[in-house]
């Protein structure tokens, strides 16, 4: 599931995109239309994708996007089929290119569009509180509770059987059957991603959504973000307790039970079956493999993998944890 | 003060209750009523209580309970005044027949009983703001302040002079006189108890509430579960900071101090005078014993003796924390 | 900028200023009148000030106030030309006359001065959500979105083309221009700052207020404290993420980004171009240079000179960890 919501205003000519952006050198002869901006994996030969670090090299390899924003050290390892488009930046013109393809995907002001519950369809389908909005291009199963003052911003799907508490805001983001969703929750909002520039930060578009599977439990002052390039993603039957934070991109697998006050940095990949105690943190951009347990108070800096049990800061195996402070 | 506001479906027939839980053992021939389910201390000659884990073989010495809820392993720690119940699972049997003397303890839905405090009797007695909403159940007392969008849900009793902030959302708690909750705080909902299980967690009913006494502070954004078989506590003149996390069944004694974004796991007990540093930990089940204090940052994960200092994660003594990281 | 929002009740006599905190020595014959009290750099002839730790022998050195709150230990440090007035707990007397000179410092009840927005003139003059609420003396430039149920109560002043989110509260803050401020947000609240006291707390003034600089943008969940006798502030085009609590009297820098979850306890100063990964505390009154990194979950204790990168608990310097962990 890809940017369902944000509104696609390509195809563009790659000439337009290359003026965008002032790529350095092209070797293109035909002016073909792009459909979309795609990450190495998704993107098919109609699409423009990026390639700004060794570690995603394999994929490169394999994408079979027709055009592929990169750097001149790393041109190379993309297929022939791919034609590289050299930047100095490349995050930096990804960005631009988004912000091209989804104008609407930058900014995350508050939302116009929403009506109070009672002037909509939803008045008599939902159990709802005092003070419920409801925003465009939402949708609500059968048999939910919606709490006081929350407000259902637009592109919201959620399913049947759902609980959501009073104070919450959702936007951008899927729902599955049978999820609770407790108080003063904020889901479905950009990540923390933006390009640092003096004076005047660059933000990132962000397209991607939030997609809580179904049976999963979210409790008080929790943040989800959504997704940047893809999406941020809470497996099925998993429970987060209060006051923790999930940041873009972030995928959670089923089963997994994360307690009060953890935090999981940007694009991060946590299997099923995982328990991770409070206050713990874990870095960006890591794989914790599937029946892991992390101990509370944790900072993983790097891979866990599966069914193993680790804890401290730097986490470690927790027999070593153990030895180490006795 | 044990479950105030959750009615008692009982008594039930103990025959009833082994049905329920398919224990495998019984040697009673009596069938008897049973008033309520209590844990092994509070509970009387007309109640079921339950025994889990070694830890309490001393409580279970001394139970007052006619039948408790146990394993073959720990059962002949029981008086021969308490009928064991051997389960497979104490706990989920636990959870069983507490839902069925409090099936209204599991869920937290949303409070479909308030009304806006101008529509009851609390519009001129209390100095509120705009919004304000007050479920069933609820007391109030002299010279209170409640500000905007502020929720008090059902089973909440207010002392005298006390200051609640806006956005905040309160159910099923004790607050005495002069204690002030500023915004967007939850407090008295259920804690993070469930029952693991593949596809579908089973919630732990929560019977006890959350008493905060006289002269306490609790800063923006904090949040204070209930106690699932206690209540979660707060002592008189103690003083917790913004972004706090207190779980299910925590105790804190009087004239604390706790900094922000502290998290205290489930069932921990905190002395009086005690000093937490900001983002520090304490793991479920300890005892912090009266005067202690613990450095910013520390993870708490063993029982801290009275009168000590700690700091670090694992904390220890502060001296050896200063020696080791010089 | 120095409280601008609270009333000022002086000039008082210093006679009436030493009969509220009996202070034990006094060597002037002259009742003059005391205009206002500040901090020992500040002050000028007309103010008093006070000094309570050896830590400011240098500024206590070069004090312009006639009148200084001290202790005998530290008297000696202090110009001629400034009186000290001995007492045996300087910040117990420096919270009552600050309390004399501004008695609406002390308590953070709700805003009652508040009016729906359609009431006021920011009804056309702003983009809002539903139920928005605006207290006296506030100010909004042009091009502003407010979102719903946000609160921005008294004495607060927001610059041209901000964004507020949704559910959020706004007191006794100037927020410059282009500032994005999300949701559930709790901005100039007074801090965690009060005398303990047996059976009774006593509340410390708080007359600084918040200033967040053009640019700036504000995470989810966020609550910065206002200063109790100087102001917080947030740099321009400082980035701060979700669940972040800055506490009273920080200062942090321009151009700095601050991840999730991260605490910065009071009085600290945080330089420009400083980069603090998620989760990390730092503790208080610490002073962090320019570019300085400090990495994800650290827990700062000291001072970090400019441009170096620490990490752990306590933070050291970078390749210091590494090692260390290997």
């Amino acid at each position: 599931m890809h940017n369902p919501f944000f509104k696609n205003n390509g195809p563009f000519l790659i000439s337009e995109i290359l003026r965008l952006i002032s790529a350095k050198s092209l070797n293109t002869v035909v002016d073909n239309k792009v459909n979309d901006i795609k990450d190495l994996y998704s993107s098919n030969k109609s699409d423009i994708t990026f390639f700004h670090s060794k570690k995603y090299k394999d994929l490169a390899k394999n994408t079979k996007a027709s055009y592929c924003i990169t750097t001149n050290s790393l041109k190379n390892d993309l297929p022939t089929t791919c034609i590289p488009l050299i930047v100095e930046n490349v995050l930096l013109s990804v960005s631009q290119i988004t912000a091209k393809f989804y104008p609407n995907s930058i900014n995350d002001y508050f939302d116009q569009t929403t009506n109070f519950i009672n002037d909509t369809e939803y008045k008599d389908k939902t159990i709802h509180g005092k003070n419920v909005l409801i925003g465009k291009n939402v949708s609500i199963g059968k048999n939910c509770k919606i709490g006081h003052n929350t407000i259902i911003e637009k592109n919201v799907s959620i399913g049947d059987n759902c609980s959501i508490g009073s104070n919450s805001i959702i936007r951008n983001s899927f729902i599955g059957n049978n999820v609770k969703i407790l108080d003063n929750c904020v889901i479905g909002k950009h990540g923390f991603g933006f390009l640092p520039n003096r004076h005047n930060n660059l933000r990132y578009p962000h397209i991607g959504i939030v997609i809580i599977e179904e049976n999963c439990e979210v409790g008080c002052g929790t943040t989800i973000d959504r997704g940047s390039m893809s999406n941020t993603v809470i497996g099925k039957n998993s429970y987060l307790d209060n006051q923790i934070h999930v940041a873009h991109n972030v995928k959670i697998g089923e089963n997994s039970i994360i307690a009060a006050q953890v935090g999981i940095a940007g694009s991060s990949i946590i299997g099923s079956n995982v328990k991770i105690g409070g206050q713990s943190g874990i870095s960006g951009h890591l794989k914790i493999g599937n029946n892991v347990e992390i101990g509370g108070g944790s900072g993983v800096i790097k891979d866990i993998p599966e069914n193993s049990k680790v804890m401290g800061y730097p986490a470690k195996n927790i027999r070593e944890f153990i030895r180490d402070n006795k």
